[in-house]
């Protein structure tokens, strides 16, 4: 394939539906994708074997788990035992909220990025359904993207890097419709924040609660495996 | 001391002179600080133990070293044993820079930061006598330190985050004079890229020479151990 030394992108994918949807989006625009989880020591480790089923079948050339231990600071009901996952929706923003994750995963992909002589960095934030958590809203991508272009050498002698989040104004029922076009099985994603092992979702949790109402709206059968 | 609870900060210690200084010099502006070494994989581990012996020092309340496996990326003579370090100058950016280090480091240090409820990072990153890594510029700090306010809840919420380079347009020799002024004992830090294991430096990588440089023109005796 002639894109593949050409065109290719770093893409989070985390195991849920919203990362699965972009990298079938990134795929069907022609990019060989470099699929990038990040086990930061989240509870639902379930996920990240979801992230690997994720890769396989959306033809990612090549899956990498970089290991970052975040319950090291802790300070997020994802990252900290003693913390529990919301389970009735609250005003502001919600202990789910991981500090500075996306920064540092986007971080992570830059290099690997760089490395790879990639161009393209592609994640499925969004900020419609979404928890409210500013690391997703479309004014931090566009700081992401500015700051890649000074922190890299292929930013400093101009190439331009670019951080894509194709998924960033749509609702969760478009993000169902999107991934349905694309062929994406959502039945091998993970968006619990509390999922067992076997990626059996609690149905409760604020993850839970907008991938049930996406796939309500959409008029979509809802896959979720629940416990 | 009152300072404790109202004036946190963050400060990356590397176990190198720079960041010595950096931490210095933020004790001595009445921070509590909370220093903060990332293990990516470097070749010079011993910078690790460096950077204990620094934060005991320098009055740090906490020292916490965050593993991010950098080796699984790559690309760096620094984290690819494939890649030798280059013991002559070169031009343009050199082979020890390591992809996205920087943006990594410092998001992990946001990270703890919004936990620790710090609004200021510290780090020791320097554009006059370095290596001409990008993400050592003054543009990119202050991307930074953009990114930063809209990345996280602090930011949002109007508190605002900052990010200190208090060395950045500094020489060398400025920053061993700077150094001197607050007391820092440069024989516990190390700054060669290969040192070894009981922290000798080679005396002939990019570091060594920019440090060797630094204590000449400051007219200060060099405590560096070389082998």
């Amino acid at each position: 394939m002639s894109s593949e030394s050409t065109k290719r992108a770093v893409v989070l994918v985390s195991g849920g539906m919203d990362s699965a949807v972009t990298l079938a989006i990134a795929r069907a625009q022609g990019f060989s994708c470099y699929a990038l989880s990040v086990a930061y020591g989240q509870r639902h480790a379930s996920e990240l074997q979801a992230a690997a089923r994720v890769a396989r079948a959306h033809g990612a050339l090549e899956h990498k788990t970089v290991d970052v231990d975040l319950r090291s600071i802790g300070g997020s009901a994802l990252t900290a035992d003693t913390i529990a996952v919301p389970e009735t929706p609250g005003a502001g923003i919600p202990a789910t909220y991981v500090p500075a994750r996306n920064t540092i995963m986007l971080s992570i992909a830059l290099g690997w990025a760089e490395v790879l002589g990639a161009r393209d960095l592609f994640c499925g934030v969004n900020a419609v359904d979404y928890s409210g958590y500013p690391d997703c809203r479309p004014e931090f991508i566009e700081a992401f993207e500015r700051l890649a272009n000074l922190a890299t050498k292929v930013g400093v002698e101009g190439a331009g890097m670019r951080v894509q989040a194709p998924l960033i104004r749509l609702s969760k029922a478009e993000i169902v419709r999107e991934g349905q076009r694309h062929g994406v099985d959502f039945a091998m994603t993970v968006s619990c924040y509390q999922a067992d092992a076997d990626g059996h979702a609690c149905g409760r949790c604020d993850a839970c609660r907008l991938r049930a109402q996406g796939f309500a709206d959409a008029g979509v059968v809802d896959p979720t495996r629940y416990r």
